[in-house]
């Protein structure tokens, strides 16, 4: 059987290698041209799409919708990155003959390193799946994809593959294989050459085990759990934030990688009494899937002992979870560390209440890696006395940290980056949003004296691509 | 005993991560002119240094004082990236309320991980060393170090690391333990956040291992082994091939990770000739440690089942190991791949005739990856034919590709790359050395509508530091 399932995935992943060598040697320029196309064959068959995804995740037209112009409009960065040429990272020392030892010519810039495999996400049936983040800065690279789909939707997953491959000049330049048992074999096909992953701590480590036992370890660039600590310092206003928190926690029933789960407030001044009242408005929904179900219900186990502040309201449709906020004081909550800071993927969170802001820093020191961490105050001076101390162990937490916002909704741009230390991403040194996600499917190669009409256009002397480099020598 | 060991360890870790605190907070600029004030030191002190490194490597005054040199202009360079700026890799999004969602501002800079444990090499006790690429990169990033001192040169390691101290604002900012089994404790120590090694594949193996059992996975940049594939066209002229392969063999006793440990050449033209009588007139020394020496030596019984091309002299140093060439047939080595394709560390090659070029593609891609990879020939014309399938195979085998060059001396500039597939490198997709090196010890922040007075002066909107940035939104 498992010798049957690695032959099944062996025929994308050989057809890729395959079509690869055409798609590596395209220029950046034309590559563009195919991503905008893919943007377009996404927006024209939206319409199709959208009630696919729905069946299978209960996101609703709107957010779905939202979803593939999202897809789309991530082909679109990634063609201006590639016109831009920036991205290849271009270094040129001339020679210096009389420096000692004499200097040769050395040209360095970054190529594709060849098949990606990648593991879609369930909370992002596009954005993050078949024609996801990992997809398209795969392709700009120029490496080809074999995407391990998503278990919850298959049919969403067969459906986007489809739109995107008659925009592709080779459709194998986009591989698709189902099922958990697909994985092991993908991970450890000898002609993968790196692997993007969105999902679990647990799915990850074990994908990141199985890459270990390659004779030829390659990079594996996981996104896997994050509890996105919000610090409300004493000058903010209780109301606002308690709107706000209310609805990044229950967007989406609470099924982001950057929902909100530990929230850090002022014990005086109704922060917690205003986050109770916003809560128990909120309508939750159905949750992606049943495992996700039945996950999200044990991570509630282990907050039973928490005192409750708020519960939301299920709403109308069958099998609908609420969002459920528990409380805790800030001494109590460190002696529950690590436990209390784990990510509980649902609408649930941890309202911290702390009595003197001096004693933050330390704490937030204490916790686990995260996507996001989030300050909220009226002014930058609330930040003073410990200031530089919370701003610094707010920016060693996380890859973002942001400012009188919410961590739900990632812009996809040029500086965007969504990834942050261990566990929230495998390698905190890549984003897998933004657009130097690129980088990741990218290895330097430096040119030593080359000729120069074997030299990439991009290292050649008289740059006819005209890209920005870097002339040191 | 071992957990005495690891209290020893803690110390300079716990002792460097205190450092760490003010010295990330200091302005490039101002780390900038520490960098230059270590150079000074090293040269200030080559008098006294040099000696203790040649009776611990007996490597010889010429070679040990330009790897003295060599050593401080890696401190000169990396002032020099520290006060161009580009090295945070700063990016700028400024906000657009009009767009669907609304695109908040997010500026993007790299940042400093924290305390780096640094493997140092046997080969080269400055350069690869206490004060080496890894070190220097380290500290210009903002980060800590402790070196893990390699045990054939603890004198030259101690008199280095008291050198560079002088230098420092605080000594504690370059930690040193001495010992096989320090090194354990080391990459497992809490605050440890990133990983450099330049040594064997074992050791780098047994060192990705431990790290993979910590709670929190941190980044391996480990350069463990490489045979460096040279490919000789028929244009090139067999004389000058000859004469640069036993000067590129032979130099440093062969110990070079960059050493040409592969060269194919035409059967036809009198290229094996020539090189067997190069290398009988070449004279060898004594390797750098009693384990190295028989690690060669092991390596060679690997090769004793081919033909003997050629023997140098030994020299008169008691215990002197000669240059040894063997030779084999292009089908014959196939034949005996992987095992022929091994690194054997010291003045040890293989040559490998071939009859027709258009078979040496398909025989490049077998190879294990290499941190190079060279041809030589007298025209760019004579790669024709299989040109592109022979260029692009030798840039998929190595991260640095030489014309009509060798691969031992690698020039320390912007652009240089080291590194390679594995197991070249553990991570292909960082270099060792160069300019861009200090990326290892570097991970992005994105700062979401930030106040301009929190950011640091990098994304300030004055641009106070005046470095190259991105305006992209």
């Amino acid at each position: 059987m498992s010798s049957e399932v690695a032959r099944i995935v062996a025929m994308p992943v050989e057809a890729a290698a395959a079509a690869g060598r055409a798609w590596r040697a395209t220029p950046a320029a034309d590559r563009a041209i195919v991503l905008e196309a893919v943007a377009d064959a996404l927006l024209k068959h939206a319409d199709e799409l959208w009630p696919v995804a729905d069946e299978e995740t209960h996101l609703g037209e709107a957010r779905l919708r939202g979803e593939v112009a999202r897809t789309a409009s991530q082909f679109r960065l990634f063609a201006d990155v590639l016109r831009d040429g920036g991205w290849v990272d271009a270094i040129i020392d001339h020679a210096d003959p009389t420096a000692t030892p004499p200097r040769p010519d050395v040209r360095r810039m970054l190529r594709p390193l060849g098949v990606v495999a990648v593991f879609s996400a369930s909370n992002f049936p596009f954005a993050f799946s078949v024609a996801g983040g990992d997809t398209v800065s795969a392709l700009a690279a120029g490496c080809p994809v074999v995407v391990k789909a998503h278990e919850g939707h298959p049919r969403t997953s067969d459906a986007t593959a489809a739109v995107v491959r008659q925009a592709l000049p080779d459709p194998a330049l986009l591989g698709l294989v189902h099922g958990f048992e697909s994985g092991a074999p993908l991970v450890q096909h000898p002609l993968v050459t790196a692997v993007g992953f969105t999902g679990s701590l647990a799915g990850g480590t074990a994908i990141q085990g199985l890459i270990a036992k390659r004779p030829d370890p390659i990079p594996f660039f996981g996104e896997l759990g994050s509890v996105n600590p919000v610090v409300v310092l004493p000058s903010a206003d209780p109301a606002a934030v308690a709107t706000g928190f209310a609805g990044s926690l229950t967007l989406g029933v609470g099924q982001f990688c950057t929902n909100p789960g530990l929230v850090f407030v002022p014990e005086e001044g109704g922060y917690a009494e205003a986050i109770a009242l916003a809560v128990a408005e909120t309508t939750g929904g159905v949750m992606l899937t049943d495992k996700i179900h039945e996950g999200y219900l044990r991570g509630l186990v282990r907050l039973d002992g928490l005192e409750r502040l708020a519960v939301g309201q299920a709403g109308p449709s069958q099998g609908a979870e609420a969002a459920r906020v528990f409380t805790i004081g800030l001494a109590a909550f460190v002696d529950g560390l690590p436990g209390l800071a784990e990510e509980c993927f649902g609408p649930a969170a941890i309202v911290v209440k702390y009595l003197d802001k001096e004693d933050l820093p330390d704490v937030l020191r204490r916790l686990p890696g995260s996507l996001t961490a989030s300050i909220h105050a009226s002014s930058p001076d609330d930040t003073a006395g410990t200031s530089g101390d919370i701003v610094e162990a707010v920016t060693g937490l996380a890859g973002r940290v942001i400012w009188n916002g919410w961590p739900t909704g990632v812009a996809v741009s040029w500086a965007m980056h969504h990834g942050g230390p261990w566990p929230a991403t495998t390698n905190a040194q890549h984003t897998s949003v933004g657009a130097t996600s690129i980088r990741r499917w990218l290895t330097p190669v430096a040119y030593q004296d080359w000729p120069d009409a074997l030299l990439p256009p991009e290292l050649q002397d008289a740059n006819p691509l005209g890209i920005p480099r870097r002339i040191a020598g």
